[in-house]
C-alpha cells in the first residue's frame, strides 16, 4: 500500500514558538485521498537534519511531503539542499519569475528585491508546483531505488500554511498519476457522559469480533470521547459496505451517550439543531471570554441561527450590559448560580433570541478562593421563561478550563433542544 | 551537546484528527532547561512503527520523551511496547495502585473497572513518574550504549495535555539529576509594517558579521515579522550577555518597525500599554465573531482593562446592542466605514470604555461580492471623539481572514494609544 511521510522544517518548530498546524491538515487530505501517513518527522533548519531525514523517510515510505525552509532569508535551505540532494543546478524558473514580479507589482504593492527574485530560482531536476498565493514555488522532485517498482516521490511545500493549503489539490493531482492509490475510509462517533473505561466494557465482545482490516481507536477529550473505526481496502464499495454494517452496530451499542454520529464539532452539531428547528442563539460569556462565540462562528453560515454574544468581562459590563443586579454581585459573587442567571436573562431581554447560554467562572491562574477554586465555573442554557443551571468544578490549567465551559454548556444546550417541545 | 527527540504516539495524529500541541509546549520546557529538540517524530499506535522510532532516535539524541498510547484501552499499546523493548516484566506499583483508586472513588466519582486497575501495572525494569492528574503513571527507562559515556533516557507521558503537564516538573528533575546541561537562550523581537526580505537586507551586515554560535531566524506571520536571535553555551552569564548586546544592536537597526522587543504576543502588548496608563478597552465584533474578545482575555489579569465585548453576528443584533442605523445597513452594507464607525460609537456609549474596537467583514467562504470579495474587513479604533478606519483586503481562507483581522486591528489600536496625548 502506498504510504506517506510528513517533514516539517523550521527551528520555530523545535523551541515550541510554533504549533504545527500543517501536518495535521495534510495528514487529512492525504488520508482523504487514500494515502496512509506512517510518520511525521520535524527537524530544524539545519543541513545534516534535513539530509538525514530524507534519508530515513525514503526506507519508510513512497511519497515524502516537506514544508518549510523556502523563505527568502538565509536561515532557509532546504531549496539548496534539496538541489544538492538530488544532483541538481540552480535555473530561474520562467514562469515563476513572472509570478513574483507579479505578486509584488499587483498585489503586495511593494519594491521588489534581488532577494525575492531569487525565490524564482529552482532545481533543474524538479517539476514545478504552481504557488499562486506566494512567491516561493513547490518542488517535486522522484528517485527510483532498485528495489522498488515505481519511483518515490518527494514534495517540498512552503510552511506558510495558506500557500500550502493552496497548493495541495495540484499536489494530489501529482501523486494519482504516479500511483494507485487504495481506499481509506472512517466513521466517527462522539459520546458524552460516560468514561473511556467504561465504554471500552460496554464494547469489548463488539471490538474483538472486528476484521483484522478495521481498526477501532478512542479519542478522550474535554469529559467526552470520540469512537472512530477506520478501513482500508482496494475495492471501496465493498469496504464502505463493511464499514457502515459496523459502524452501525458500534451505534446501537453506545447510543445512549452519542452527541453525534459525525465527524463534525460540537458547535456544528448544535448549529444543525437550531436550523432545522428554525430557532436561534445568543450568548452571554464571563469568564470565556468569546470563546463561545468565536467556536460557534468557526461555522460557515452560522449567521443564520446565532445573533451574537455578550462577552461582559467586567462587574460594569455585567450590569450596563446584561442589567445583572449590582447586590447580586455582591452578595453571591460574579461566579454564582444567581449570577449565571441574571445573565442569561440579560442577554435573552436584550437581544430577543429564542435560546441562551451564560457562563461564570474562576479560569486561572490567579482568582481562586477555598469555597471557589480555580476551575469553579457556572452555567446556565435554556430559553425565556425556563432556564437550567449547572455548577463545574475543571480544574487545572486556565485554557483547559475555557474549552471544557464551552463544550460542556454547548452539549448541555444540544441536551436541552432537542428536549424542548 | 545533550539533547532530544520527542516521540508523539497515536493515529490520531496521523490522520488530522488531532494537533499536536503537546510537542511544542514540551520543545519550549526543554528549550528553557537548556536542552534543544533535535527531532519531534509522530508514528502511530503501531506496534513495529514504534519500535522503530525508538531505534532511530536512540542513533539521533541522548533523550527520548514520548508521548500517548498509555490510555486503558486495546489501541493504546506503548506501556506493553516498552515492557518487552527495555526487557521488563509487568508488575503491580503500589504506589500508583492506590492513586486510581483514590481518582475514581474521590475525585471521577465513577466505579472502578479491571482496565483502570491494569493502569497501575508497570514493567519492573522503569523508575515511575507520578501522575497526580490521571491514572497513567510515567515511566523513565535508561539504557547504556557501548559507545555513550552516559545512558540515554526514555520518558514516556500520557498524551493527555494536562496530565503531561503536570508531570513535566519531575521530568525536568530526573534530566538534570543526570546529565550536565547548557544554556540556551533567545531574543525576540516583533515588527510589522515592513516585509520579511526588505527586513533582511536592512540587516544584512548585522547578520553576516554574528558569531557562528549566534543564529537568527525570520519568522514571517499575518503581515508581521518576528525576529529570533537564538545561542547556546556552558557560560550563561556570558553567553546571556553576548545576546543582549547583538540584541541591543538589531533593534537599533529595525526600530522604526519594532511591535515589541519581547516573546510576549500583541494582545499582551497592548494590555500592557492599557494598565500602564489605566485605561479600559470594549470591542464591537461582527465577522470575528468573538476571536478578538478571546485573545484579549487569553492573557491573565485581563479583567483589569477589559470591559467586554458585543459580538454583533445579526444585523438585529448591530442594530439592539450597538445602535446601529438600520439604514446605514441597509444603504451602505454592514460591511463598510460607516457601520464599524457607529459600531465603535454604540460600544463606547453602552460600555464607556476608554478605548474601542470595530470591526465588520466577509469572512468566507461565501458572502463575497464583485465590489466587496472575501476578505474586504473595516476596521474603526479609537476613543471618543476620535475614531480612524481603515480598510484590509486579506482574501483567502475564514480561518486567516478571521485572525488576520484581530491582529491587525490589535495594532492599529496599539499605536493609536501610544500616540494618544
Amino acid at each position: 500500500m502506498v504510504n506517506a511521510s510528513i517533514i516539517t522544517i523550521g527551528d520555530e518548530l523545535l523551541i515550541g514558538q510554533v504549533i504545527d498546524t500543517n501536518s495535521a491538515w495534510m495528514a487529512k487530505e492525504l488520508n482523504t485521498a487514500g494515502i496512509p501517513v506512517v510518520r511525521r518527522v520535524a527537524v530544524g533548519d539545519v543541513w545534516n537534519e534535513i539530509w538525514k531525514a530524507l534519508d530515513e523517510e525514503s526506507a519508510h515510505s513512497d511519497i515524502i511531503l516537506m514544508t518549510g525552509g523556502l523563505g527568502p532569508t538565509s536561515d532557509d535551505i532546504t531549496k539548496e539542499l534539496l538541489c544538492k540532494y538530488f544532483d541538481g543546478k540552480m535555473v530561474v524558473d520562467p514562469a515563476s519569475l513572472a509570478h513574483v514580479n507579479y505578486l509584488f507589482e499587483e498585489i503586495f504593492k511593494r519594491p521588489i528585491t534581488e532577494r525575492n527574485l531569487k525565490q524564482a530560482e529552482i532545481p533543474d531536476v524538479c517539476q514545478v508546483i504552481q504557488n499562486k498565493r506566494g512567491s516561493a514555488p513547490g518542488m517535486l522532485f522522484s528517485r527510483k531505488y532498485p528495489d522498488q517498482a515505481t519511483p518515490k516521490i518527494y514534495i517540498s511545500l512552503p510552511g506558510v500554511p495558506h500557500e500550502m493549503k493552496g497548493m495541495m489539490p495540484a499536489v494530489l493531482d501529482a501523486i494519482r498519476v504516479r500511483f494507485e492509490l487504495s481506499h481509506i475510509a472512517h466513521r466517527t462517533l462522539l459520546t458524552a457522559g460516560i468514561g473511556e473505561s467504561m465504554l471500552a466494557d460496554m464494547i469489548v465482545d463488539f471490538e474483538n469480533a472486528l476484521p483484522s482490516h478495521i481498526k477501532l481507536a478512542y479519542l478522550p477529550n474535554y469529559r467526552m470521547v470520540r469512537l472512530r473505526l477506520s478501513a482500508s481496502a482496494s475495492q471501496k464499495e465493498e469496504m464502505e459496505k463493511e464499514l457502515d454494517k459496523h459502524f452501525l452496530t458500534l451505534q446501537q451499542l453506545v447510543k445512549d451517550y452519542i452527541v453525534t454520529n459525525t465527524d463534525e464539532p460540537l458547535e456544528a452539531i448544535v448549529g444543525k439543531i437550531l436550523l432545522q428547528k428554525n430557532k436561534t442563539l445568543c450568548t452571554a460569556e464571563s469568564c470565556t471570554g468569546g470563546y463561545i462565540a468565536q467556536m460557534i462562528t468557526s461555522v460557515p453560515g452560522a449567521s443564520a441561527y446565532y445573533d451574537g454574544s455578550f462577552v461582559t468581562y467586567s462587574y460594569k459590563a455585567k450590569e450596563d450590559l446584561l442589567n445583572v443586579n449590582k447586590n447580586t454581585i455582591v452578595e453571591k459573587g460574579a461566579v454564582s448560580e444567581e449570577v449565571v442567571r441574571e445573565m442569561a436573562n440579560g442577554a435573552l431581554k436584550n437581544i430577543q433570541s429564542d435560546y441562551v447560554i451564560a457562563v461564570s467562572g474562576i479560569m486561572g491562574p490567579g482568582g481562586g478562593t477555598p469555597d471557589k477554586p480555580v476551575g469553579t465555573v457556572w452555567v446556565a442554557i435554556g430559553k425565556k421563561g425556563r432556564l437550567i443551571t449547572q455548577k463545574f468544578s475543571f480544574g487545572f490549567d486556565r485554557e483547559r478550563n475555557v474549552i471544557s465551559t464551552a463544550i460542556n454548556a454547548l452539549n448541555m444546550l444540544r441536551k436541552f433542544i432537542l428536549a424542548d417541545e
